[in-house]
């Protein structure tokens, strides 16, 4: 049964609202061994490592074009305008974030602007295990494709008989993945990191995965290579009036818990009685479900808290900092402007995680872990780098030449004030020039 | 004398090309020590190794108001004016950088939109030595204080007798720094990263500084910490066709060569005579340069190099991905639009990298060692996080609730199909009830 809190006392709270803690120091041996392995050895320790952990040794990494056209015809057409549906919509908002280039005249003759530019070479990672993530294939190959990465390669591991799911391949195709990789866990990462004989390095890893996985990008980036964001357990947080519908209330905090055993889900409410009716909606609901061993670990790391006023709740979430956060409130708008910490925020008793996780638009790639302090949610921009342009004109250095000079002098950097100095300098004896002339 | 190549084959080039390297194991071993000792010791820690380190045992670690009031009355007004025409610009430039809310209907009941938010506590790290980077400190306390960071603390370490530069204090209050501290090196990383009793922890740490600083950066991201990004030292190509003026060519590189000893500055060129005059001319302006020790040891690792072409100067440019790429040619505007790794871009003979350094208004924070690969330079938003919002009505629900229900149903996660079915169901309910009554 899930934890129920009335009105707790500071401490009380911070521990009810404490996360499981992801990594640990035998994690990071693990971790560090592989890339060791992957980074010395290639290919070779990439298929010891696959038969070690995925149970199947691969002959070629590579996935093969005739089975990912084979994989494609064996999706049903019912699901597959499900897929395009998805596809489409999060194409819609993720188009919405391309910019357009903005000049900026700062001064007379001094022209500015940024462009953003795809990454040349991506990497997605995508878990296998029981369910076969295609949502989140869709999540990064969009963006990837929309910010216009030219190389996107997708890593995945083989089920125990060599075989990919038909799903993961099929999304992988329709989202314009170049080239897929049959590798998982830390030592996929380790591949795209560093490279293999058959898997190239790319520039910037992104994706989910177990602690291992999570780890790997971690580390990796002390070698240079970006990674989308760090990342601990899924989570949500419902803030609830006495409106909400406890129904739907307690559906979602179930559809966060059958996550993994890890998974936080946390409501909080100023209204008692909604404790007691999601308190019991989460046992009715649970009971028939198909991961319910899995639902009741993470309902243990979960609770309802009662808190005095709605304002309370707000103060609190963004404290936590939730991946995901529901607001089963009146006025949720209202609500929704006090907020300035969380991954995705759903407005209003309709709203549900779920819809958000495949369809609504909005990336599902959020920061885990009280990241959505420091970190964004993707977007098409964390597929791209901007570069920085700027024209100064003969009449811009004129213009803000002589205060460089200045600047650069006070930094104690003549050879900067220099630079500007040979240029006026240039300038001067031109328009002498033209003057004797004239 | 800088070093000279004519149409190098492919392994002299990458030779020639080869940065500085910046890290070592013992650099590692060291940061690690410090990072621990700040975290468990605190004040006491930063306190020792500021004696170590910076010759000076500060009482109080925060720098008194009375102290910065004092430093601004030192400033010279002419190099106040310089110093606010570098802000304007760099404000009118990083303002621009602002987004709008772009609300997105993605279909009939779906609206999805994304919200920047300030990141509650950022530290800025402005490294001390011989020349005082209060451009530095514009340069992100600028960005931070638009983008709505509610606490900008800021960390540098003091001189021998215990002074901090006026400029950088002059500046820091100018550009809306909340808090300055006396701290410098690894140690203050540590304590943004991790707190001390004086010092209260930061969500993201930016700023340059030496090879313990930025790998003591790279190291607090393993504890949650965003930095930034990556760094390592500074360094410029430049593209010169033979309309290039071999005078300003030498002074960029000089300029360039003057920032550290281990920076790069290398001239890329299609034009042999452009070789010769540029070394000459590098030569000549060095010789009366203060910094010219410094220069020297610069110019060892940098290289004029000849090749066929502007568009092979292109390529190489896009491999190396220099953080600065300076466009001296006749057709520079063409040049810039096949550039696609580089930090900042500067147009034609008249910008020099210096008055981009100081005062044209983009970031001098720049992606160094070939990070322009995966990294940008700072931007507004590098000081915020996006939210991502989504509303779903009944309408909403009933458009794309299905397809979610198939799509978490192929994925395995009934749940999460759960969490529409009953709200379907609700509304189903509801439209019988409506329909029975009329």
């Amino acid at each position: 049964m899930i934890r129920t809190l009335y009105r707790p006392g500071q401490a009380e709270l911070v521990d009810a609202l404490r996360r499981p803690s992801a990594t640990d120091r035998e994690t990071d041996t693990a971790v560090r061994e592989i890339l060791d392995g992957v980074r010395d050895k290639g290919d070779s320790a990439l298929r010891y490592y696959s038969e070690k952990f995925d149970g199947y040794l691969p002959l070629s990494l590579k996935v093969e074009e005739s089975v990912i056209a084979e994989a494609a015809g064996s999706v049903p057409e019912e699901l597959k305008e499900a897929i395009n549906a998805a596809y489409k919509n999060i194409q819609t908002f993720h188009s919405a974030q391309l910019q357009k280039t903005n000049v900026v005249r700062t001064a007379e003759g001094v022209k500015c602007w940024s462009r953003n530019v795809g990454i040349e070479r991506v990497g997605l990672y995508i878990p296998g295990g029981t369910a076969p993530l295609f949502s989140t294939v869709l999540m990064l190959a969009v963006p990837a494709q929309l910010a216009g990465c030219r190389e996107i390669i997708m890593c995945t591991p083989p089920g125990k008989t060599g075989e990919i799911n038909p799903l993961i391949l099929y999304t992988a195709s329709l989202a314009g993945v170049t080239t897929i990789y049959m590798a998982g866990g830390a030592q996929a990462i380790a591949a795209m990191a560093y490279g293999t004989e058959s898997i190239p390095p790319v520039y910037k890893i992104f994706g989910p995965g177990n602690r291992y996985v999570t780890r790997a990008k971690e580390l990796v980036q002390l070698d240079g290579v970006a990674i989308d964001m760090p990342a601990g357990p899924s989570e949500v947080m419902i803030i609830a009036d006495e409106t909400a519908n406890p129904v739907f209330v307690a559906a979602d905090l179930l559809s966060q818990a059958e996550h993994g055993a890890d998974s936080q889900a946390i409501m909080l409410t100023d209204s008692k009685v909604m404790i007691e009716l999601v308190q019991k909606e989460t046992e009715l609901q649970s009971a028939g479900m198909e991961r319910n061993s899995i639902i009741r670990q993470s309902l243990e790391k979960s609770a309802l808290i009662l808190l005095d006023t709605i304002d309370d709740c707000l103060s609190v979430s963004n404290r936590y900092a939730p991946e995901h956060l529901i607001l089963a409130t009146a006025d949720p708008y209202l609500h929704a402007a006090a907020v300035i910490n969380a991954g995705s925020v759903f407005l209003g008793k309709y709203s549900s995680e779920s819809t958000g996780d495949y369809i609504t638009g909005p990336n599902h790639t959020l920061p885990t872990g009280g990241y959505a302090r420091n970190y964004s949610g993707l977007s098409t921009s964390s597929f791209m780098k901007k570069i920085f342009f700027q024209e100064v004109t003969k009449q811009g250095v004129m213009n803000i030449g002589p205060a460089t000079e200045m600047l650069a002098t006070a930094e104690m950097l003549t050879g900067h004030s220099n630079a500007v100095s040979v240029r006026l300098k240039y300038i001067t004896n031109e328009q002498n020039r033209s003057a004797r002339k004239a």
